[in-house]
Order: structure tokens, then C-alpha cells, then sequence
């Protein structure tokens, strides 16, 4: 619970050392609160939009030379009055100026607070509010581009056109209900079918999306497993080594996180268990049938399994793919040190060399094609939402429940408690029908500051 | 080496995942290069110092929404157009609109490039610039606060008064040598006395700020020694819980850095070596006698040496001292256990109880005065820069050579000579006399984006 006639106060820029460092007040005493605390001009008198240089004051001790920025209401993020300070980024400094704007009445504010008051003053609805967290945890293109989807209002407009014609029929049965004795139908039944089947194809459409659109912002984790001599340390290195020349170098970066990920097509790739590859020259496993490589396998979305084309037999393959097909676990075949090979290519294998990085981008694209069908359009609305595509179950169930009402000729009032039900999911993924509860729990996922 | 003609660009803020990010570009082709990626407004019909809302557009594709603040040259932290961009903190959307302004004809900033920018053109001189990477280091008030008092020229301009007085002087001096066939002195030899005299003292003063100078920027190194069974642990977690309380809580913040610091009086200690304490049950070490007391008190700026006044005698201390005064080590006498003692206190002693939490401030008083002789004046230049204080020394040096000049009696000309040295020493300092070698130095030592 929160009271929004509290201001608020969050370092909004990530902790540690920079140039900069960015605090943000959001609330209706902003800028009362920043006037009290800054040496320059009176913040009050200045118009929105505008930059304004100074000195944080703590009494007659200047804390620091900063520069403020003014956004003054409806016109910020929350629709607030927000006053954002830059000042330099030491994180000492940063945390004085925090302490002495809560000692002049902000609050600290809690994660997601920032972007909760935008959503409860209107800037945006619920789905728009979880694109933003989105855009800030994306780490690949196809990421970015369905949150940049979402956070223009993509999804919502669908949502919201299929809510409009539902609530247009749903105006006419209860009308109906208000006519029962007379046993009038309003609602055109041959339209209402029409339009259920319409709605069901859309919604179904969305809810098929999150398939995609869970890996597009989880990205698929990939496990490589062969044998000690197959050559997966080498294919590590290639498929790696490729990707780093394209990732910019900003100083500072941690690597750690991109260290073992690869992009392809917008689409992130995380290799899972390499530090078993790298150290594999001590490796004592001679099969790969053992505990270690079973439970790799299943925490993989797909494995890659390599071996060496001139020294495995058909038999041995075989034998893999089998605990593939009983595990229902998606593989791609590939045949390493292929550049020595003369046999003949099977159709459902990728031959590659991993020390010549023979046929590495083909690998990438089988890799690529094993979990995305087709090109991904970002024109359209993906969903990547997991309590999205919860509700959007709901909204077919219930789609489901009218249809087969209609079919049944069950009574309009019955009827209509199914189309509440499924306006009601439908304004649940757009936070237009919602719970405060809800509403904390959601944005209690977000990060501090936003 | 640098072109100052090429518009530059880096990330402003640290690193990571936070609310937002700040991209900062500085140069003749600023506004250019964002206007050509910004859909929202034109930009360079737009006033200094004001705010826009808009997208980042990667042809076709929007990579952003983002607020884009303008400072129109010379009215912005370089003097240069200057634009920065705030976006998402997503590390991988920051990235791709750096390659983007990259790829628009910016270039990737250098270390420190836009304060050397600022300083090249007269925005802040050199030991104002200085002061700029002091003050985002910066870890506790003294430190801030000296920085501050830098950054806002107070240095500069003592150094600069010293400088036109000098100069005076030395116009007249060369003035002599014009008429050196006539034996004429233009330059009153008393006054010059009484000058030098000056100079000497406020140059003094200057280079003996510098011993704290260096505590305060640097912090002071504290080791706590001791038997196994004389309180290490408990000393060191009642220095540290007292501390943790004050500290404000910003969420993600890095706690490694602060965990084993105090803070005392606005200046930091850092209690080095507390590993070996935490971990003491297991300590096998029975004397303090050993090699690893021995290298850790000598890193140390101060040593506490910590003993329980029940169980030991004045023979073992007087050993322990005798060590301290042969190795030349700041020391503190510390009793703990007193509560339960009832002996007679020693003057150069201070009595404590660990446990109890009895006597804790007085000892960080003690501490703090054994390295800091009376009040910090924040108002008063202290110089924590190595290089400004090596600087100082060869004014001296010079200042002193003229003196020993006048004394003797000797030519004019040779005195001349100390009296450039003197002021190419004094102008160095804040970066009136240098080279551009020396410059990229200095500012390499800086953090990308500022």
C-alpha cells in the first residue's frame, strides 16, 4: 500500500562509480523540496521542461554542483511534478543528497513506485508499465523490439478493440435480461457467433505468440554434449569467439553476463554448463549416458550433440537420439572434424569443422530455426508475459463458455455472466479492472528508481 | 592526443541494470547527430538548456523512448554543444544507441575527454578538473567537502594571487635587466623581502595541508593487533555495528566497499587485515610476535594494539611499545576488559570493554586525533592531490633560491631565472603553463564519460 500524496525519492541510475549519477523526486512537493535544498534559482518560477544549474546545499555545506531538470505535471513520467538531479557519481555524494531530500519530507520510494503512479494517473496502462521493465531487462534485439511494441501501446490496442466489441454485444443481452418476459433478442445471434469466433482467433493468436515471445525474452538455453574427444571446447570457442567482435566495448561492461551468450537474429542463446567444457581435458566421463549429462539435457530448451563423424558409429547416434525421443528433448545433430570426412551427409545432421569454424553460421541458423518458426515480426504483438498469457487462457476459456451457451440457447443472463467474465480478463492484462493487491505485487518486480 | 574537432560520445552513468541511463555527447556536431536519430522535435531550433521527449530511431525501428536534454555551447559543462540522452537502463539498448550516434559520425569518448575538454576551453582549470575525479571518488564528508572547496576554485585562487604578485615583481626585475648598464634597482629589495617572506609562508601552508590532504582523500589504513584471546572480533564488530546504522540504505548498493570502513568525523578508516580477526577461534598464532603481525602493522598507518588488562603484564606492553617506537609506527594503547579491572589507569591508555560496547567513541575520538590534530577546516585549501603537492615543493625550492639570490647579492638575471621557475611551478598546478602530454596523462587517470 502506498499513499501517493507522499513524494517520493530513488537514485535512478545504477549504483557504483560514473561520471554521473541521476536521483529522481516524483510527488506533489518535488520541486518545494529541491527548492529547499538548491542554490541557483527558485525552481518554482522556472517552466517545465527546462535545466537549471546549482549547488545542493546541506545548511551553509555545499554536498554538490549538480544540474536539475524540471518536469512539471501532467507533463513527467508519473504525471506528477518530477524534478530529476545529476550530480556527480559518487555514490557517498549521491546517498547525502538522497538522505537530505527525505529529510526535507520525500519518501524513499519503494521498486516499481515511479512507474505505479504513471499507471494510476493514466500515462499508461498496466501492460505499457510491464513493457518498461521489460525494455530495461532486455538484452537482445528481438527483446527490445517487442517491449518497444508493447510500451507504444501495440498489445493494448488489441485489447482494447476487442474489449469495445464485446462490450457493444455484451450492452445488448443485458438489455435483453431487462425484456426477459417478452422474450426479445436484441443481440443479433448470427453476428454475436461472427464476432466470438473473430474474438477467438485474436485472442488465440496472442496466446499462441507467447511461445515466441517467452524466448525472445528469456532466451533458449542451450547445452552441448558429446564425448571428451568430440570437440566441444573447440565449438565453445567458435560459436563465442564470433559473437565478441560484435558486442561494442563500453569500459566499465561486465562481461560475465554476455561472456556465454550468443545473439542470433535478435534471439539470445545462453550455452548452460560450459565451465563442465572448459575444463574437460581433465574430464574422466567416457559416456555421455551419466547423471551429469541427463540433468543438463533437461535443464537445456535445446541440445546440441556433437560428435566425431569419423570415429562414431550410426549405432551409437541412434542410441542418443532415442533418449532424445523418450525425453522429448529438442536436438540438433552435429558432426564435428566433417573437413576430414568422405562419407555421406545425412539430411537431418549439420556437418561442421570447429577448428576451421567450417559451418558455424549454419549451425547458428539451424540453432535458430529449431526454436523460431519463420522470421519474428516485430510489427506484431507478441506476447512475453507469463501473467499475460494466464489471462489470456481465461479469455478463451470464457470464449469457449459463450459459445458453447449460444450453441446450447441457455438463457441470455447466463450468457452475459460469461461475457463479464471474459471483459473482465481481457481488462485485467491492461490493468483496467484490478486488484491494489495485484497491482503492488506487479510492481514490487520492478527495480528501485523506475 | 585528441581532435577537439570530433564530436564524442560515452555512456555518463555506471554500468548495470537501473531505472535509466545517461548518454552524453559533446561537440560541434552534438545536436546534428541526434537530430539525424531523433524523432520527436528538431533539436537545434530548440533553446539551450531545455528537455525533449521522443524516440532513438534506428532507421525504421524506434530502439527507445527517451528525454534528450540540450546545452548549447558555451553554456554546458565543456563549453561545446553538449546533448544528453536518457534511455532505459537496459545495458543493451544503451549500447546500441552509442553505436548508433558511433555510426552517425560520433566518436568514442577517451577517459576524462569531456573534463579535458571542459578545461581546454577555460571552463575549469586544471586543478578545478581535478578536482571533478576527487569528487566522484569521493567516500566520506572531509573528502567531499575538500574536493568541493577545489572544484569550486578556492585552490586556484590562492595560487592564482600568489602568481600576480609575483609576476609584479618580476616585471620589475626585468625591467632592471633593461637598464642593467646603469645599475638602477626598479624593484624595492625590502618589499621584495617582505614578499618572498609571503610566499614562503602561504606555499608552506599549502604543501603541509597535503599530510591530511592525504588522509582524507586517501582514508587512514588501521590494523587491530592482539593476542587470540584479547577481543579482536568483538572490538571489530562494536567499531563496525555503531557505524552500519548511519548508513543509508540505497538498494543495491555495493556493501563490500563499506563493510570494513568507520567513518569518523567525516574521515574514512579502513580496518585492514580483518580477515585474519574474523576468522580468529582457529587461530593457532600464540605471540604477536610473528611475521604476519610484523607485515600488517607495518601497512598499516595506524596499529591499535589491542590487550585484555586483566592477564597482561606491563612487561609485555613496554615490549610491544618498544616495537612501535623501532619501527617508527603510529600506535593506540587499548585495555579492553576494563569493566571487570580495578587497577590504576595509564595517561597513553585507552580503557575499553569490547563487550559492553563501553568507551567504543572515546576510542574512535582517539584515533581520529592521533592522525588529524584539531577540527578539519573545510573552508581552508587542503591540498590531496600528489601531483599539486610536488609541485609546491619545487615552488618552495625556487622561492628559497631566490632568497639565498637576494642575500648574496647577486645579478639580477640570475634571480630572474628563479623567479620564472617559481611562477612555471605555481602555473602548473592549475594547468597555465603545460604540456599537452602531461594533460592526456592527468585525464587518462579519469572515468570514461566524464
Amino acid at each position: 500500500m502506498y499513499n501517493i500524496n507522499e513524494t517520493i525519492v530513488a537514485l535512478a541510475t545504477p549504483p557504483g562509480v560514473g561520471a554521473i549519477g541521476v536521483i529522481r523526486l516524483s510527488g506533489a512537493k518535488a520541486i518545494a523540496i529541491i527548492d529547499s535544498i538548491f542554490k541557483g534559482k527558485k525552481l518554482v518560477s522556472q517552466p517545465s521542461h527546462t535545466i537549471h544549474f546549482g549547488k545542493i546545499m546541506d545548511g551553509d555545506k555545499a554536498l554538490d554542483e549538480v544540474v536539475v531538470s524540471l518536469y512539471k505535471s501532467p507533463k513527467s513520467y508519473t504525471g506528477e511534478d518530477v524534478v530529476e538531479i545529476s550530480g556527480h557519481g559518487s555514490q557517498y555524494i549521491l546517498e547525502q543528497i538522497i538522505n537530505l531530500c527525505i529529510a526535507n519530507g520525500a519518501h524513499m520510494a519503494k521498486a516499481g513506485e515511479f512507474t505505479q503512479r504513471a499507471f494510476l494517473n493514466g500515462k499508461l496502462d498496466l501492460a505499457q508499465a510491464e513493457a518498461v521493465a521489460d525494455l530495461i531487462a532486455s538484452q537482445s534485439g528481438a527483446a527490445q523490439q517487442a517491449a518497444m511494441h508493447n510500451l507504444r501501446g501495440g498489445f493494448s490496442e488489441e485489447l482494447k478493440a476487442m474489449r469495445e466489441q464485446l462490450i457493444q454485444f455484451s450492452a445488448l443481452i443485458e438489455l435483453e435480461l431487462d425484456f426477459s418476459q417478452e422474450d426479445v433478442e436484441f443481440a443479433d445471434r448470427t453476428k454475436f457467433y461472427e464476432l466470438i469466433n473473430h474474438l477467438n482467433t485474436s485472442a488465440q493468436k496472442l496466446a499462441d505468440s507467447f511461445k515466441l515471445g517467452n524466448v525472445i525474452r528469456n532466451g533458449v538455453s542451450v547445452a552441448i554434449i558429446g564425448k571428451p574427444n568430440a570437440g566441444k571446447s573447440t565449438l565453445l570457442n567458435a560459436l563465442l569467439n564470433e559473437e565478441r567482435a560484435i558486442v561494442s566495448d563500453i569500459a566499465g561492461t561486465t562481461r560475465d553476463t554476455i561472456e556465454e551468450t550468443l545473439n542470433i537474429n535478435g534471439v539470445l542463446f545462453r550455452l548452460i554448463d560450459t565451465a563442465g567444457i572448459r575444463e574437460h581435458t581433465s574430464d574422466v566421463i567416457e559416456s555421455i549416458g551419466v547423471q551429469r549429462s541427463m540433468d543438463t539435457m533437461k535443464r537445456a530448451d535445446v541440445v546440441l550433440y556433437l560428435y566425431d563423424v569419423n570415429t562414431t558409429t550410426a549405432g551409437e547416434i541412434k542410441e542418443q537420439v532415442a533418449i532424445f525421443e523418450k525425453e522429448h528433448i529438442k536436438y540438433l545433430l552435429v558432426a564435428n572434424k566433417a573437413d576430414m570426412w568422405t562419407g555421406n551427409e545425412e539430411s537431418n545432421t549439420i556437418y561442421i569443422s570447429a577448428k576451421n569454424k567450417d559451418n558455424i553460421l549454419q549451425l547458428k541458423q539451424a540453432l535458430y530455426k529449431l526454436v523460431v518458426e519463420g522470421e519474428i515480426n516485430t510489427e506484431g504483438t507478441i506476447i512475453t508475459n507469463a501473467r499475460h498469457y494466464a489471462s489470456l487462457q481465461e479469455v478463451l476459456k470464457s470464449l469457449a463458455d459463450i459459445k458453447s451457451g449460444l450453441d446450447n440457447h441457455i438463457a441470455s443472463d447466463l450468457i452475459a455472466l460469461d461475457i463479464r467474465r471474459c471483459l473482465f480478463y481481457l481488462g485485467e492484462i491492461t490493468g483496467e479492472v484490478t486488484t491494489e493487491d495485484k497491482l503492488d505485487y506487479i510492481f514490487s518486480k520492478f527495480c528501485i528508481g523506475k
